[in-house]
């Protein structure tokens, strides 16, 4: 091997590397954070299948292609899809773009980093520590425990095994049939993820008990009594309960004290799945619709949503001080998370988790919150609930819209096909600041 | 509202946080891609935790911070954090940097799209199954199913768990008290998340059969054979068997051939986790390692690792034509996943996940894959192998490097403190592409 040609031919990949990096970098900011922020642009240029998959010529060949057919790509690649940014974007719950959290997200991919250990992951180990505190402490819990899941469905499915735990710990090495039937509650308007949780977890959808709401979406505490009852009468043992704060589609909160107060009664786990409104706990204007939450056992929160932090980030937050989380999910795998090293190894977090490798989540949020303070995102939190009031007012005057349901903190309305509710408040907002 | 002011307000922010984002890529750029791939610097910058937390300021505060010291926050987590693309970063199964790849990563990061519909992610949807489709057909399967998943460890839960659906289809509604207790069987060897996997689906780490390796690591097939007769001696049902192609410390690969046959004998699903060894398949040289790897019921891959895409990216493959991924995971919510849509709402794929909102992880594959090749990355794949080789003899000729042990596709050694194994070839690989 001829280390010197080898460096040659290495140094010329690295700077044509660079090259179309930048100039990538370059169509990046020009086709997205330029056009698609701009109203006279289209939120997607929009084709069928067929269409598309002509237009994009997919197909991966034994070649490779030149410099400038690949940016044409990244070109094509921005132009064909959504441009989720656009402040006229209203289709999911998640919109906007912060800047801040943008420039944490390309520095995380940059970094390659797996979140396992502090040795490989010294600045990233540390700062989930911190952002996690930080977000407890909202809460209302001076400790506890918590990690960054790959998103909200995945935080539910944490709390759910970890509270199957807490309530049968064998269940760990002897599996689900050294126990007995387990039953899970959550009301019709909760997000999918919970039957999607009980089915993966082995405890099965029709386990999973499902709890009336009243017209504005909130869960009927009475109603969960009964079917905790119901649950009894069938030899099911109540161990989980759900409570959402924000509702996927009418952004309902449930009444967390009155749920807490069923949950202890009954010696069960509480969880709420606040991935949509966990953010209101930076508003002192609004918390009051999670009042309760921090009797909770574990709390799941998306700030990729209403903070605009960007995909993924989501957390779950424990408030247990017994190490469920670590008890629960450690393998304690020899190769990576060795017990002599030269620091506290307390800080190989890895082994909360159930990936092996994990992405970076908490830098995006972390330089947020240091670029907008915890001020900057008490605001922004305060101006989407404002600017939810605005357009409820507005439509109110207005004849071809027709009102479908009324809730705390957003408006569901129906013009024939556009459905305007919640989500675009946000989208609206993200242009705003 | 003053919709002027507020347009005036916006523009601002939007000019401020597209200079931050600008700047911060040329901090990117230099401290990152320049520093951190350069033989003279440091892999990393080591600081001790108190001292590091010390350093970085950590906490959170009630107020934002000035443009300028944002950017130096973006140069002390790049100076602290470990360079993974540096060319002497031997610490895991991934490394180096491949500059495509990366491209594909900020696009992706900028366009912020959730894969769950087609009418979200029209590009994303049609590509990853473009490139589900060529990593299945070069397994060896002219059809099937699969989905990119946030690494290898879910994508080995999610082969788990719809073998377990295959076998017991009663187990998505009723859960495990309906069906009899389960046996799953994988080696000595294999990686962790096999337990983490039987835990977290409730089945439990005890049901998890470990079966004998020989002395290159791989599997003993008659010792599989004496695990299924000692695990139906205890009334538990084989249903799952994990093949390992590449396993995490010794790079050793099962023989599938004699495995399958095992499988097809018992009637069990046999999953491989190649997400190590699974790139062996661009090699015409090499792919001899994973022959009988089509006889596999599913496959686990990560392109993170040896082809250099960038965490995360992980596959899990499905022979399955039945659309067992649907059915075994689908919640079907109506919000979400409409059926009276203007296009085929089989495109409509994110129900086959766990998850909701998914991250694209497809496009910097793709993106790679179309700027060298096939052939270019069956090259990555043969320089790896080649540069294993070299360092193998080169060890040999040396005194203070003892053996630790010889396996299929490298060569571990320790020189007291240093740990030299399979990981560094792709490091030093990724240097020279």
């Amino acid at each position: 091997m001829n280390g010197h040609v080898h460096l040659e031919e290495s140094d010329m990949y690295e700077s044509d590397g660079k090259l179309f990096l930048t100039e990538a970098f370059n169509v990046i900011m020009e086709e997205i954070l330029h056009k698609g922020t701009d109203l006279k642009e289209k939120v997607c240029e929009w084709k069928d299948p067929d269409q598309l998959r002509a237009l994009l010529d997919l197909d991966l060949r034994e070649h490779g292609e030149s410099h400038k057919q690949l940016l044409q790509r990244v070109r094509d690649v921005a132009r064909y899809s959504v441009k989720t940014c656009h402040p006229r974007f209203f289709n999911q719950l998640f919109a906007g773009m912060d800047y801040h959290a943008l420039t944490g997200r390309l520095l995380t991919e940059t970094l390659n980093t797996s979140q396992y250990t502090y040795e490989v992951a010294p600045v990233f180990v540390l700062m989930e520590e911190e952002v996690l505190c930080k977000l407890r402490s909202l809460v209302g819990w001076s400790e506890g425990d918590g990690i960054f899941c790959p998103g909200g469905s995945m935080s539910n499915m944490y709390a759910m095994n970890i509270a199957r735990y807490w309530a049968f710990p064998q269940v760990k090495t002897q599996g689900l049939w050294a126990t007995p039937r387990m039953a899970i509650f959550t009301s019709q308007q909760s997000h999918y993820s919970m039957k999607k949780a009980a089915a993966f977890l082995g405890i099965g959808t029709d386990n999973v008990f499902i709890v009336q709401v009243d017209e504005s979406g909130s869960m009927r505490p009475e109603d969960l009594e009964v079917k905790i009852v119901q649950a009894k009468s069938q030899d099911a043992v109540p161990f989980f309960v759900n409570a959402t704060a924000g509702t996927t589609v009418q952004g309902a909160f449930d009444p967390l004290n009155r749920i807490a107060e069923i949950s202890e009664r009954n010696g069960m786990w509480m969880h709420v799945d606040a991935a949509w409104g966990g953010s209101v706990l930076f508003s002192k204007k609004h918390k009051h619709l999670v009042a309760g939450i921090e009797r909770a056992n574990s709390v799941t929160w998306n700030p990729h949503k209403m903070l605009l932090a960007g995909l993924q980030c989501s957390v779950v937050l424990f408030r247990d001080t017994t190490n469920l989380l670590m008890d629960c999910h450690s393998a304690k795998a020899t190769y990576l998370f060795q017990q002599d090293k030269f620091y506290d190894t307390s800080l190989d977090t890895g082994d909360k988790s159930i990936q092996c490798g994990r992405k970076v989540d908490c830098l995006k949020l972390w330089l947020m919150w240091k670029a907008i303070g915890t001020h900057g995102l008490s605001e922004r939190v305060e101006k989407a609930f404002a600017l939810s009031r605005y357009l409820d007012e507005e439509m109110e005057k207005r004849d071809n819209f027709k009102l479908v349901c009324k809730v705390q903190c957003c408006t569901v309305y129906k013009p024939e096909v556009v459905y305007l509710c919640l989500l675009c408040y946000i989208s609206v907002l993200s242009h705003l600041f």
